[in-house]
């Protein structure tokens, strides 16, 4: 990327390339998969990490040697509480902006989210679908969280086998998926919503799941075949947005599985 | 409680019953429920909460007035950056210490939480619970997170409505629970688990999760009648306890919905 572009707007634009991420569980599944390029691992002498075996050992594959700080100088660089005792910094691309060909896989499903803002809810919906085979995560690029450090922190090391689209358009994405043989699911509580249960996902599908206060906007809900709805048992009436992430991708595994 | 107490160690066992809670949605399930004590509400002037009139309504029904703040005065009280313009504190037990006798009712589900130490898991755990419809959590006394502000909190006004007992030995619970029709399910990757999804959930059943890091112990698993696992999917091994929660819970609600 070019830093010396005389446009903010270009800038504003430009891609983030360079997360700094704390956690043994990140950086293991960071360096256990060889695809991201790390450009700097920083230890806490006598931190956990500093006593984890796992990952001392990946480390010593890196090209470079890791620096070690004492308890002043790490935490004077990182305040953050939940380093484990270990920031390892990654300089590459984890977003796509563009979806690939999806093959003729029987039962791929991707979860689009639309305008979640909350990077701890966007980083608990990485974990979750991950754990739950979902094949991908279709974001929109306006009015949402970016993926930043925190996204990718809370993710706790999923978001190196989660593929991450950021899209401009949801509903144009939609329409081509549709083309490729998707239906279009959005979880939302209208009228004519069927119970979660009562709607198959064993083919190509889409889950889509809006934001934290706003639910799925006009335009994109008219592009969902159709319409999910869990209903509240309690006076409450606000689930979580990562909650019913985790109970709709799971009644999805239930089905599969049960379907074998 | 005796607040002169010469012993320590007594004033360390005893209940915190003083909470401070920030939030609109708090505010009212505090409010609406009636039930709880509540003491102060200070407002932030020309903050969210001044403009919700359902809010003020339910205020307005106190036998005090609120005490409204500029935002020099507000903040220098609240620090937390989560208030949206409202704190209130309400002055009365949440917790239970005793379990009730349940009724001869067909399908009682109660969850209980076996060493949970993540005030944040907490919180989200009651907020889902209570929109699955489950009657009750059951929380061990010791080595958990202890009923917080925080975890209030995040419950987002679930614990209002969702019963929470605090019990020394989860073992002899689940023993008495037994002896009146419970089935326990212990929500653990072990080799003699079933899929989540091939457990009967739809009697009287008492779903038991474990600690985040350590999952449940050995001695509370022994009394498990039936274990679930939710396997992984994907690369990375751990799904958050509260996804874990949110998946078989809606589990549990989807059964009881299909056999009607």
């Amino acid at each position: 990327m070019n830093e010396n572009s005389p446009l903010k707007e270009t800038m504003k634009n430009q891609k983030k390339n360079s997360y700094t991420i704390f956690g043994i569980n990140n950086a293991i599944s960071i360096l256990e998969t060889e695809k991201l390029q790390v450009s700097k691992v920083d230890i806490l002498k006598k931190g956990r990490a500093e006593k984890d075996n796992q990952l001392l050992h990946l480390i010593s594959k890196l090209n470079f040697q890791p620096k070690f700080y004492d308890k002043q100088g790490f935490f004077q660089k990182y305040a953050d509480g939940r380093t484990k005792g270990i920031a390892i910094v990654i300089t590459d691309e984890v977003v796509k902006d563009r979806l690939p060909e999806f093959s003729e896989s029987e039962s791929v499903c991707l979860l689009a989210l639309d305008q979640i803002e909350d990077p701890q809810n966007f980083g608990q919906i990485i974990r979750t679908a991950e754990c739950a085979g979902i094949d991908g995560i279709i974001f929109s690029k306006h009015h949402s969280s970016p993926i930043t450090d925190t996204v990718l922190q809370v993710s706790q090391g999923a978001f190196v086998s989660m593929p991450l689209y950021e899209v401009t358009n949801l509903k144009n994405e939609f329409n081509q998926l549709k083309e490729d043989g998707f239906w279009i699911i959005g979880l939302e509580n209208s009228i004519d919503a069927k119970a979660w249960h009562e709607i198959d996902y064993k083919g190509k599908t889409v889950i889509v799941v809006g934001s934290e206060g706003k639910g799925i906007r006009e335009k994109v809900l008219e592009t969902c075949d159709f319409k999910a709805t869990i209903p509240m048992q309690g006076e409450t009436n606000s689930l979580n947005v990562s909650a019913a992430v985790s109970a709709i991708v799971f009644e999805r595994l239930r089905q599969i599985q049960e379907s074998k």
